[in-house]
């Protein structure tokens, strides 16, 4: 039944349907922003739609702290879920496939096909683990100029992500204004909070002190942080949520009818958050979420421009949609605010809204209609713009 | 220099000077309300100031999760730090040792001196360890009336606590509503919210999956938790601050002077918070922490009152003074305000109020002035209401 259910998912006219990877070759140096050179990388990436012939109507989705490439559609036909923002990714939907070319990569670093840590490193010939060096924001955008110039696509219609994905899209409109026309800046901050780091060290120190972490070489002794990555989770998972959704959500209800006044699992957040965690340590490489939170960390574009966000805005060629929740804490309102501040003060053409929810930060990947009714809005502004000469 | 100081600290005109702990034993059974039943208990106390004549001028102060008996004042001239709110508690501070004759616990369960896992099991010989009995709130209650049973104190002037401390005066004033005069509530709650749960939740994992837990026979073992404990704590401590003092104590402040893209501790707020959590960690036994926050998470007086606060609260005689503080998102101003209308719904002598400070959950234990000052002036009115004829 399972099956027919996905069979009917996988041919619903607003589903991008089947889907296969892709692999982007870069074969010359890559310099990183931390010192060391990378020989040659490999990003893997999927798109979705048909690119035009002035190839001006692509929109790169970039993605956050656990996500990939697979953004839309399925793999096969027994995949059990399409991809992280099939909602929002097809026909007839805020990132319509019929109107644009949507590219979704893997990012360098990342442990779902990309070069990353547990890609092969071809000076020693084993596995990078530990040693795959520190990847920042800038790099990843740099990288993705380069699969852009291989894909043909001079200029972007839009970049557009959630979270850490937000955050590439405006270090984008700073390092490259003249290739997108415009940045869509979804539940995120121009830098992280002493509190937001807080919470990210707590997770790397989880990981970094699980027995089975072996200072990163897990795999070479047939083994994985399974815990430290399960706690790590279970804390992003907080803080991905609001206090009013966990409240809806969860309550105080029991995992089963009565207190037992005992040590094991009471409530139920306590079971789902278990179970998420668990699930999570199966999927993710270690070394990928060590390094993907640093690179969360260390993202401060103003930093080389002064500490002024204005300053570093002001380069800038496109225009700016920043969207934001009501109950995301992680990253609230007001650092959405910040950025549109910083974007009126550099005279940039900005739009933004603040869209009322109870689902935290998590809200950016949730079809919460108003939300997705103002992305589809502005998006057929763009398409408007770019025009459309297929 | 140090040494020259403390003494200094030890002779100031406010300082209840050198205290000595005392033990109340308790030789007759105690019936827990998970179901078990303990043979005999040991409650380590310490008292500042004088009961007066009429035992009327008691003041109960109940600690908060990591806390304990030692609340103020020195245990010995090289103690290079007072109790634990010496701040608020001496001649002339807002509780008064010169008017109230003050008693502080360390509660059922705890690993200060009153019987809890470290303790040996009298039925087996060797500590309790993991074995020692769930306590609860109630619990907690019940064994301090005995405690005050043996210090001839029928009715307290006060029962004061912070957090969890507060909930213990809340049940109190349920429980035993003749045996007190006044229950201050700061920074607590009714119950805990789901969100609240969940990261007492994460902290009990590290604990629990920790290499050296050992099922909690750790000491057995000769080890320790201590990674767990560490990350249980860091994590506590996140949550006791707010996002605002954090930014102002720690902002993005680098550890050294510049950026150094490693995977080492590289912002201020990440070597505070290791450095926090690794002194936790030798200072507080694994199966207590355990147990504290199962009490915190199983706290819910109204439960037994049909889920109506109302209800619950409609039995109690004392008065109530109700006090949060701007920044706390652990228990906000909302869930105090929650308490107040209940109470006031309950047609009770309601006093409360909200403290605008940046300092989060932690508030509570720092001497604010207006927090200090509007408790110092409700304290002066019960001390006249009961009437002093020491």
């Amino acid at each position: 039944m399972h099956g027919c259910q996905r069979m009917s998912d996988l041919s619903r006219a607003d589903s991008v349907g089947l889907v296969i990877p892709e692999v982007y070759r870069h074969e010359a140096p890559f310099a990183l922003q931390c010192g060391v050179t990378l020989e040659s990388f490999e990003l893997v990436y999927e798109t979705y739609g048909e690119l035009n012939d002035q190839a001006s109507n692509a929109v790169l989705v970039c993605h956050a702290l656990s996500g990939h490439h697979h953004a839309a559609g399925f793999h096969e036909v027994s995949e059990s879920r399409p991809g992280w923002w099939d909602n929002c990714i097809g026909p007839g939907k805020p990132i319509d496939t019929r109107q644009f070319y949507v590219v979704s990569l893997n990012n360098l670093g990342g442990c779902h096909g990309s070069t990353g840590p547990c890609s092969i490193n071809p000076r020693t010939g084993s596995a990078f683990g530990p040693d795959f060096p520190l990847v920042t924001v800038s790099d990843w955008v740099r990288s993705q100029t380069l699969l852009a110039d291989d894909l043909g696509i001079r200029q972007f219609a839009a970049i557009i992500g959630g979270s850490l994905g937000g955050m590439q899209a405006m270090q984008w409109a700073i390092d490259f204004p003249d290739r997108l026309h415009a940045a869509v800046l979804i539940a995120c901050a121009s830098k992280l909070s002493a509190q937001n780091i807080a919470f990210n060290e707590i997770a790397r120190q989880a990981i970094l002190t699980d027995a089975e972490f072996h200072d990163g070489k897990y795999r070479e002794q047939g083994t994985n942080p399974d815990i430290g990555l399960m706690l790590a989770r279970m804390l992003g998972h907080v803080t991905y949520l609001s206090d009013d959704g966990m409240r809806q959500k969860f309550g105080r209800q029991l995992k089963s009818g009565d207190l037992s006044l005992g040590q094991d699992v009471e409530f139920q957040v306590e079971s789902y958050l278990n179970h998420q965690g668990r699930s999570f340590s199966k999927q993710f490489d270690a070394n990928t979420y060590l390094l993907m939170t640093r690179a969360l960390d260390y993202f401060d574009p103003a930093r080389v421009y002064q500490d002024d966000l204005v300053l570093a805005l002001s380069n800038a060629l496109c225009k700016f949609f920043v969207i934001s929740f009501t109950t995301d804490w992680r990253f609230s309102v007001e650092r959405s605010k910040e950025i549109v501040d910083a974007l009126v003060k550099a005279r940039k053409d900005v739009a933004s809204t603040v869209i009322e929810s109870d689902h935290g930060h998590d809200s950016f990947l949730l079809p919460i209609p108003r939300y997705f009714e103002v992305l589809s809005a502005y998006m057929g502004q763009l398409h408007h713009e770019i025009g459309d000469a297929r």
